[in-house]
Formats: C-alpha cells, sequence, structure tokens
C-alpha cells in the first residue's frame, strides 16, 4: 500500500551535468504529482561554500533519516588521500547490493533488441577493499575480501528481488575455478540461499563465459548476481547492449531499509552547464525511487512517458544522436505523462 | 626468412575434442605441404596410460626444446589438489603474454561486422596468484599481485606486436581508479614503454568502460593489454563478438622464445569421438604458430582457405548451424588451398 503523504526524499544531484539533470527529475515528479519533498545536499568534488565540506555529516544524517533517496554522478575530489566519494557513501550508508536493471529501450535502436535483465552487485567488498601495499621494490599486492555475510547479504537480496518481481532465474557469476576460496565462498552462499527458493532456477556462469554469452545472445540472462568487480564490470557491459549509461538506472540497497537510487553515468565536465545532458537514467532512477516507495501508479506514468518520449524520437539528447536540449527533453516527457 | 627445413614442433592434442581438431590441423598442414613434424604429447585430465602421469617432463622438455607448440584443449584432472594443466604449462614455460588477434570473419555473420583487435593478456600473475587463505571463519582474501617485472614484459610484447603488426594503437585496460597501487603500476610499466614507441598511440581505459565500448563499437580498438583476469574476460567477450570461441585462435609467447599456439575453447566431453567438433580455433592458432615460424605464405594460405570455406556456408559443423562432420569440413578446407 502506497505510504502515507507527503514523503520526504534525499537528494544529491552531484557534479558536472548533475544540478541540471537533477532538476529535469524535479520537473518531472512535480509535474506527475509525485508528493515528495527533497531535501537537496551538495556533495561532491569540490567543497560546498557553505560548509567547506565534500561531504558533510548532514548529508548522510539526511538520507538515514528519509531510508530513501536519488544520487547524480560524483567526481572524485582531486589530490591524493581523497577516497572516491561514491565509494564513501557505500562505505557510510552500507549500501550493500547495487540494483540495475538493464532492457532494451523500445524505439532506441541497438543490435539487440532482446535484453531484459538485472544485474545485482555486491557493492562493499571484494577488489574493492583498498587493502594494497608494496612488497618489495616492483611487487604490490593487493587484498579481495569475500566474507560469508556480504555474500549471504547479496544473494538473499537477489533471490528476493526475482521472486518479488516474477523473475524466474538467478545466475551466480564467478571466477571459482581460479579463486577457489574466495569466489568459492561466495558462491557457496548463494547456493544456501538457492535451496530456499526452490521455484526459481539456480545457475553458476564463469565471468569470462558469461561475457561470451551476453554479447552473443543476453536473452539467456534473468538475475545475475556477483561479487563487486565482476558487477562493476558486467553491469557496465549490460548498459552497453542497450545503449549505455546515459539510458540504465542503478539503485542501492542500504543496511536499514536505506534505497538510494543512482544515475552511474559519469559527470560530464565537458557539457555541464550547457543544457544538453540527458536526464534518462536520473530519471528511471527516479522511477526505481518511486517503485520502491510503492508509488507504483506515478512510477509507471513516469516510466512510460521517458519510453515514449525516447520512442517518438522527435526530442532526443546530443548523446543520442538529436539535437534537443535537456529542458526541451523533460518538458516532451512531461507532456507526454499520461494522468 | 623462412627457416631451415624440415622443422619439429610440439603437439598436444589434449582433452575431449582435441584429438579429432588435432587430426584436422595435421591434415591441412600435410595438404599444405608445411615441412613441420610433429612431436605429439598426451597431456590431459586423465593419465597417459603409457606413463601414468597427468603431465610428463618430456611433454615440458618437447616445447622447451622445439620453442614452438601447437594445444588443443585441456579439462583439469579430477579431485583436490591438482592444478588446471593449463596453469602449469603457463608457469612451467614461463608463458607470459596470451596473444588473441579476433576479427569478423567474412561470411560469418554476427550482430558485428567491425571487429578487428588483438587482446594481449599478462598470463601469469596477477588474480591467478594462487594465494588465498581464511582469515577466520567466514572471511576469505586473495592476493592479486603485480610486479613491475611481468607488466614490462607484456608491455614491451603489445608495443613490439603493435609495431611489426602495422597496428596504430595500444590501451591498456585497468581499474586503477580502484586498485591504485597493484594497477596502477601496470599502467606506469605501460607508459614507460610507450614512450619508446611514439608512432604508436597510447590509451588508457578503466574495464568496465572498455566493456560498455567494446559492445558498442569495437571499432575503437586495436591493441589491448592488461592484467590477467582482464585479459581473461575481455579476450571472451571479444570472442563472443565474432562468434565465440569456436572460430578464434591464440598464441602463448613464453621465455626463451617460446610459442605455444593454443584453442581456448573447451574439450567438450559431450561430442568428443563424435566427428561433430569445429577445428577451426586450433587451425586458425596453427596458423599464427605458422606466422611465428615465418612460414609467412603457408600461413595465408591455409588461413585464406579456412575463411573461404566458412564464407561459403556449405560446409559448416554443428556450432556454426551447419551439419558437417569435422572430416568433411577439414576436407573442404583442403580442397580451398590455393597453392
Ligand atoms: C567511479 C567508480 C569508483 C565506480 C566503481 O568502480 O564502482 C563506477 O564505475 C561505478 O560502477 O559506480
Ligand atoms: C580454464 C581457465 C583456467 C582459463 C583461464 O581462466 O585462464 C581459461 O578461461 C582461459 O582463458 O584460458
Amino acid at each position: 500500500s502506497p505510504p502515507s503523504f507527503p514523503i520526504t526524499a534525499t537528494l544529491f544531484p552531484g557534479d558536472g551535468i548533475g544540478p541540471e539533470i537533477a532538476e529535469s527529475v524535479k520537473k518531472v515528479l512535480t509535474t506527475a504529482d509525485v508528493p515528495i519533498e527533497w531535501e537537496e545536499h551538495f556533495v561532491g568534488h569540490t567543497v560546498d561554500p557553505r560548509t567547506q565540506s565534500f561531504l558533510t555529516w548532514e548529508s548522510l544524517e539526511s538520507v538515514r533519516r528519509n531510508k530513501v533517496g536519488l544520487k547524480g554522478p560524483m567526481a572524485t575530489p582531486i589530490g591524493k588521500g581523497h577516497r572516491s566519494l561514491n565509494l564513501t557513501l557505500r562505505k557510510e550508508l552500507g549500501l550493500y547490493a547495487n540494483v540495475r536493471p538493464c532492457y532494451s529501450l523500445p524505439g532506441y535502436k541497438t543490435r539487440y533488441d532482446d535484453v531484459n535483465l538485472v544485474t545485482i552487485r555486491e557493492n562493499t567488498e571484494g577488489e574493492y577493499s583498498g587493502l594494497e601495499h608494496q612488497v618489495v621494490r616492483g611487487v604490490v599486492e593487493s587484498l579481495k575480501i569475500i566474507t560469508r555475510q556480504a555474500s549471504l547479504r547479496v544473494a538473499e537480496y537477489a533471490f528476493l528481488y526475482a521472486k518479488t518481481h516474477g523473475r524466474k532465474r538467478v545466475s551466480a557469476i564467478h571466477k571459482a575455478n581460479i579463486m577457489r576460496k574466495t569466489d568459492g565462498l561466495f558462491l557457496e552462499c548463494c547456493r544456501e540461499v538457492a535451496k530456499k527458493y526452490p521455484e526459481i532456477v539456480y545457475e553458476e556462469v564463469i565471468i569470462d563465459n558469461c561475457c561470451m554469452m551476453l554479447v552473443k545472445n543476453p536473452a539467456l540472462f534473468d538475475v545475475l548476481v556477483m561479487p563487486n568487480l565482476y558487477g562493476d564490470i558486467i553491469s557496465d557491459l549490460c548498459a552497453g547492449l542497450v545503449g549505455g549509461l546515459g539510458l540504465t538506472p542503478s539503485c542501492n540497497i542500504g543496511e536499514h531499509g536505506i534505497a538510494l537510487a543512482e544515475a552511474v553515468h559519469g559527470s560530464a565536465p565537458d557539457i555541464a552547464g550547457m543544457n544538453m545532458a540527458n536526464p534518462t537514467a536520473l530519471l528511471l532512477s527516479a522511477v526505481m525511487m518511486l517503485k520502491h516507495l510503492k508509488l507504483t501508479d506515478k512510477a509507471d506514468m513516469i516510466h512510460a512517458a521517458i519510453i515514449k518520449t525516447i520512442a517518438d524520437g522527435k526530442y532526443r539528447t546530443a548523446d543520442l544522436g538529436g539535437s534537443s536540449s535537456t529542458t526541451d527533453f523533460t518538458k516532451a516527457i512531461c507532456g507526454n505523462l499520461n494522468f
């Protein structure tokens, strides 16, 4: 059932084109009469002039309190010693699963017209541990960490997602033939969870073979769950199949029920402020956020308007081969909202 | 200049379909009058009945002595404690670079018709160190090792390859924004070598972005060089673009001038012995071996016959949608040899 109104959600417009595409989202959601109040926070690669901080305590508290938010692209602050803001958010908010539905957009032609899958990426550990050091001069090592706790958590989420979204199959992606212990533990956890979902087909696919199958026949896949780096790689590969990161949404699932939807493309500093950016990925991410909030009718209506606008082909931003401005494209979407 | 004749080369037919496709290679090379004498060794996932060994000292010595060989698919021996034979060969022979040219085959249609690139994979270290352990129950780690020596060696090979093969660009693939020290060292080495080749364009591409670009527009790439696991993933992805591992050759470059050409597909036990296997990958790998031996005319003649046979479409094995036997396909190739 839809929640009691109004809902407060955190908004991090982010860097570069972030503020423009965030404007687009606000415009579309307002026009669609979505009962959301945004709590906007400046988080980015330059310090907030008001707070002298890259990332304030208040920004994090806002997400923790609201339990729901939307995030634009963030560049990493310049200079050594600065961790990526994206990673910091994942860590601070315990964002353990990155969910990216990836489907062929009707009306936007690529080499593939039959993609309809969801990648679910473990988002906190693995190759992203940050643990690296030089052993002797010319020899460096980095640690990949796989834990039972994080693997079970993301596996649980993947199967639950499959079940609640009417998906039929979960593929665990791995390289356990080489990394027998680490990826082996990941698979062990997936198998354990799979047993609780006999109605869902479970399979294991080696990552190199998975990438080959994805480019040959992506229709073979449904839900894919995997450790951090494989998720990073495969989710971008899949986005490429349907047109790129400008068209694919994502949502991060965190501890204590947090959901932070996110456009995962870059901040495109070269076109920032030029009213040229494509807001589609952030808009579709906002749609994921609305679904999470059970604002299903609103979500569906906005989703349909985005798809229709792209399919019509009259208003398209430069990255999709058109010449529309961000604001004109946004207006076209608003015009296609079907109340 | 072509070498003095005859040349002795080692042949490891391998497991499953290995012996059948190796037969095909011998037939084609004999028909083409290639002055090669094979020294055949049994290496595979069951013990050699004659030696009671999976991998004999003589097999390794044969490659070391001949400095050139051809290898079919090898499955890993069953049971714990057995390392993959593929990995053992890489280690024992110091096979430091795996080279995979990948191009659209005229006449074999896929979603892509403009692929023409070469992946060069560091083949000895990185994520394949085999160093893994459990820290405490439920927490396992694996070590990725990057060394200056191995990185320089593969980078040197990649640039030399680019130069001697008329290639214009080398892209180093990495995730140094996350693995700053390990992938950072790899990039440092690539940059150092790049300086010696001012005529070759050098660029660095993050692996996730690389995979997205590859599926959107593979024509952007020329020579790609990368650490072990990225090479494993990207070479299979690229093979998928042009039809799969059954159609793509590879050659391993090792210490002391060793070259071991290799079909990297599996041993396909389900169709072993049924005269159904596609020998193309092993044949094209043999062609790479001949080029390495400077038997360029023979190599080109055989290459042209393979391409023509596939393009004609009359004789194709089951994996390519045809119903030809391995032997009929092989005969067709022999018939297309243009002396
Ligand atoms: C920007 C980078 C740190 C990040 C990652 O590697 O996770 C990005 O590629 C992503 O997928 O969100
Ligand atoms: C079989 C396996 C160990 C091997 C690898 O991971 O290197 C294979 O995928 C390859 O690419 O040769």
